[in-house]
C-alpha cells in the first residue's frame, strides 16, 4: 500500500480533555524520553493540549476544546474564550496553512464507558482506514469506530492533521491514571509510529485488507422528566455492554424506581460511549453504531 | 442490643460530593417517594447535600464540603466561601443544638477505588459498631471501614449527627450513575432503616457480636517529581485490590518509564481508596489499613 504522501510530521497530542490523564501522562513521559517516540523518517512533536484544564482536573476551562475546531470558528475573531484561543493558536503552528503543518495526528483519550481500546477514525481517507485495518491485524482486540457525520471530522481536535486517528481507552474514571490502560495506548503508539516509518520506507507488510468497523448513527439521551432531570440509568444487563449487540426489545434504561425501559427499534444496534460521564451534559447517554465488515 | 437511646430523626445525605451521583439520585428517588425511607417510630429527612457542586458536576465549589464541620470552622464568622456557608447552615438545622438536630445520619458516597460496598464508621461508639456488625451479619459482603483518626470524626457531615455511617460504593467514575450500586445503596439504606426501626422498639434479632474491621492508619502519595508532578502510578498488580492484603516487598506503584516500586514497610497492610480521583489534589495514592477481627 503506497498512496503518494510522505509523512513528514506526526503530532501526539494527550490532554485534550484536562481529566484524561492516560494521555497527559504519556506526554509527560515522551518529553522526558524523546527517543521513545523518535523515528527516521519523521519528526515527531507531542502536545499537551489543554494544560489549564488538566492543571485543574477539568475536561474544559470554558468549552470542549475538541469541538473549536471548525473552520468557521477558527476564523471567527468574536470567539476568544479559553479553548477557542488555544484552538486558534493550534491550527497557527500545527494546521495544514500553519507554521508546522502536521501530516498525522494521533490524538489521545480515555472514557469512562467499556469500550477497552478503540481507535477512532472521523472519516473514511484510504489512509486512515489502512492503518485501521493494519492495527486490527497485529492488534485483534482493538475495535475501530468511525465517528462518521458525528461531526468529529470537522470540530475535533484531530481535524487539523492530514491524516489522524484517535485512541479512546476504558472504563476509566475521569482524573485517574490507570497503568493497564497507560501501557496499552503506549504499545499502540508505538505500532502507529512503526508503522507511519515503514509507510515512509514503502516497508509495510501484507496484511489483510478487511476489518471490522462500527460507524457512528445516532446518539440517545437519558430518560428525562420536564425540568430536565435524569429518571433512569443506563440498565445493569447494558452497563459496560460497549460494542455488543443491543437488539429490539432488550433492557436499555433501568427508571429511578426500578421500571425496565427496553430498546424500541426495528433493528439491531451496537452501542458505545455507554454512561461516559462527559456526555451527561450534551444528553448523551450512548452512541447507536451500526457493524460493518469493511474491505477496502 | 439497648443502649438507652431512642433515634428520633435520621437525615439521608447525598450529593454531599457533588459528582456522586448514587447518593444524588437516591436523594431524588426518595424525595419523590417519601414512603419508600418512611418508619414509624422516627422521622426521615433528606438531603442534597452540596446542590451548587451537583449543578456543576464538580465535587464541590469552593472546597470539599465533606472537610467543612470543624467546631472551630462552624463558629468562625470569617469563613464565607459557599462550601463553609452550607455547612454552617445544615449544622444551624440539623447539629447537635441546631432547629431539628439529627439522631443519625447516613451519608452516601461513591468512590473510583474497587471497594465494593464499605461501611463508612468514624468512632467507635457501641451504636455505631452495632449496625455495623449486624450489617456485617446480614450482607456478609460488605466491608466496614473506620475512618479513625482521619479527622473524619471532626469534619465530615456525618459528624453532626449524634449517630451516623457512611456507605462508599465503588468503583464508579465521578459524574457517572451506576445502576448497579445505586441499587445496592439502596438496599443497604433500607437495611440501616429497618435496623433502627427495629433498635426503636427494642426488637433486634440476634446477631453475632464480632466482625472484620479495617482501621485507617495512615495515606500514602504518589512518587512525585521536584515540581510536585506525578512519576509513578498505581502498579497494575495493586490498582482495584483494595481490601487485600499488601505484603512488604510486592510491587505497589509502576514509573511513568517502566520500573516497579516495592512497598517498603515492616508489616502487612490492607490498602483502600486505591486510585480514588478525588485524592489526587490531596497527595494521596491510597489509604493504608489495619485489619481487626472486632469483638463488641
Amino acid at each position: 500500500m503506497k498512496l503518494n504522501h510522505h509523512i513528514n510530521r506526526v503530532l501526539i497530542a494527550g490532554g485534550t480533555h484536562g481529566n484524561e490523564f492516560t494521555g497527559v501522562y504519556l506526554i509527560k513521559l515522551f518529553e522526558q524520553f524523546p527517543e521513545l517516540i523518535r523515528r527516521s523518517t519523521f519528526e515527531t512533536l507531542t502536545l499537551l493540549a489543554n494544560p489549564q484544564a488538566f492543571a485543574v482536573g477539568r475536561r474544559y476551562i470554558d468549552k470542549d476544546l475538541n469541538r473549536c475546531f471548525l473552520r468557521q470558528y477558527l476564523e471567527d475573531t468574536t470567539l476568544y474564550n479559553y479553548e477557542d484561543l488555544l484552538a486558534k493558536n493550534l491550527n497557527y503552528f500545527y494546521g495544514k496553512n500553519g507554521k508546522n503543518p502536521v501530516d498525522f495526528i494521533v490524538d489521545l483519550h480515555s472514557t469512562t464507558a467499556n469500550m477497552g481500546i478503540t481507535i477512532l477514525i472521523d472519516n473514511e481517507e484510504p489512509f486512515n482506514l489502512n492503518l485501521a485495518a493494519y492495527l486490527s491485524d497485529i492488534y485483534p482486540t482493538i475495535k475501530v469506530y468511525s465517528s462518521g457525520n458525528s461531526g468529529r471530522s470537522q470540530n475535533a481536535l484531530r481535524s487539523l492533521g492530514k491524516f489522524s486517528i484517535g485512541i479512546e481507552v476504558g472504563s476509566v474514571p475521569q482524573g485517574v491514571l490507570n497503568a493497564d490502560f497507560f501501557l496499552k495506548t503506549q504499545s499502540i503508539i508505538y505500532m502507529i509510529l512503526d508503522y507511519l516509518e515503514l509507510y515512509n520506507q514503502d516497508k509495510l507488510p501484507k496484511f489483510p485488507n478487511s476489518f471490522i468497523l462500527y460507524k457512528y448513527i445516532e446518539t440517545i439521551d437519558f430518560p428525562r422528566n420536564e425540568n430536565g432531570e435524569i429518571m433512569a440509568m443506563i440498565h445493569p444487563q447494558l452497563q459496560f455492554k460497549d460494542y455488543e449487540a443491543l437488539n429490539p426489545g432488550e433492557p436499555i434504561f433501568l427508571t429511578l424506581d426500578d421500571q425496565t425501559i427496553s430498546y424500541a427499534a426495528d433493528s439491531t444496534t451496537y452501542p458505545v460511549f455507554i454512561n461516559e460521564a462527559a456526555y451527561y451534559e450534551n444528553r448523551i447517554a450512548m452512541c447507536l453504531t451500526k457493524k460493518y465488515q469493511i474491505t477496502i
